[in-house]
């Protein structure tokens, strides 16, 4: 208590992931989580809501950046690539590998953070949508350009953790939106 | 009690309906359900687990419906166009414009059922992807012409609430597939 926390944070949800994966995130506790990273379970509190905050936490940046680099892309670049460039920049704030794969098992062995992850892509995809309108992108080509790009994620994202000999989780993105323009175009 | 109901299922629907427009999906009763339908809250109780299975209960068939559309389809045929012909079949399911708009406001105003709604799409999409795969369609094809197909399956389905002036679901799915082609085609 009192002492400063190096990156209490982080700590906090490598700590929590540890234990998901050991015992379950059902049979996990936010006092278990803070004894495992050395801290007192009122800094857990002061850091995530609850326990399933821990594996939310980055969601928010993830769509703050995403909505910023479409907002940032140059005039003229068209819907998908802005798109692209736009998941390419999220993907490089998702933490390791490793740990992306840990969150992924424990995130599937349960409905409710199915539900919540299902969730947070939807919310995303909006965001996405919003940030094409705002540069002038016409309503139904916006939406259908975000959800591509939240797809092209997702499944880039499992390629990426499904096979350590994959390029890095933006290349796997590329790779995932260009097997979607030749699934289009009727390959 | 006991005397022959014709079609209480889909009595039970329209008065479901009509009361969550009314009073909100958490103001009503299975009971109020019922008695507006002139049922017995017991025969609510056996065609329906709850007042939110109401809302769901068409989403298995439709889920069925589309898998056995792939299937079907015949040998040789592109997997952009399989989907889209189950799609179309899927749509073809659904109830009337009116009814489909007021069950998307309802939905739409209640987290919880948005996260159910998800949840079903997001199902679908693995069926899809698995009956794809099922074809001998390559995996990572699979699931991206099943993620494109449960996109243009759900932007189609707002276009076509959103305006009596479109033309039908199928149109309108077909419409947003021309247009998620010519998107990740560049235009």
């Amino acid at each position: 208590m009192g002492r400063w926390e190096p990156d209490a944070s982080g700590r906090l949800r490598l700590s929590a992931m540890e234990l998901y994966a050991e015992h379950g995130f059902e049979q996990t506790t936010a006092a278990e989580i803070a004894e495992r990273a050395g801290v007192t379970e009122r800094t857990f509190f002061r850091h995530f809501a609850d326990k399933r905050e821990v594996l939310f936490a980055g969601s928010s940046d993830l769509q703050d950046a995403v909505v910023s680099a479409i907002g940032a892309a140059p005039a003229g670049v068209k819907p998908i690539d802005a798109v692209l460039a736009a998941m390419e920049m999220g993907a490089s704030l998702l933490p390791n590998r490793e740990y992306s794969r840990q969150r992924a098992a424990v995130i599937a062995a349960n409905p409710s953070l199915q539900e919540r992850e299902l969730l947070k892509f939807s919310t995303l995809a909006d965001a996405v949508a919003e940030a094409l309108r705002r540069r002038g992108v016409p309503n139904l080509t916006a939406s259908l350009a975000a959800e591509a790009g939240v797809t092209v994620f997702k499944i880039g994202f499992e390629t990426w953790i499904a096979d350590d000999s994959t390029g890095d989780f933006a290349q796997c993105i590329r790779d995932a939106l260009d097997q979607l323009k030749a699934l289009t175009a009727g390959a």
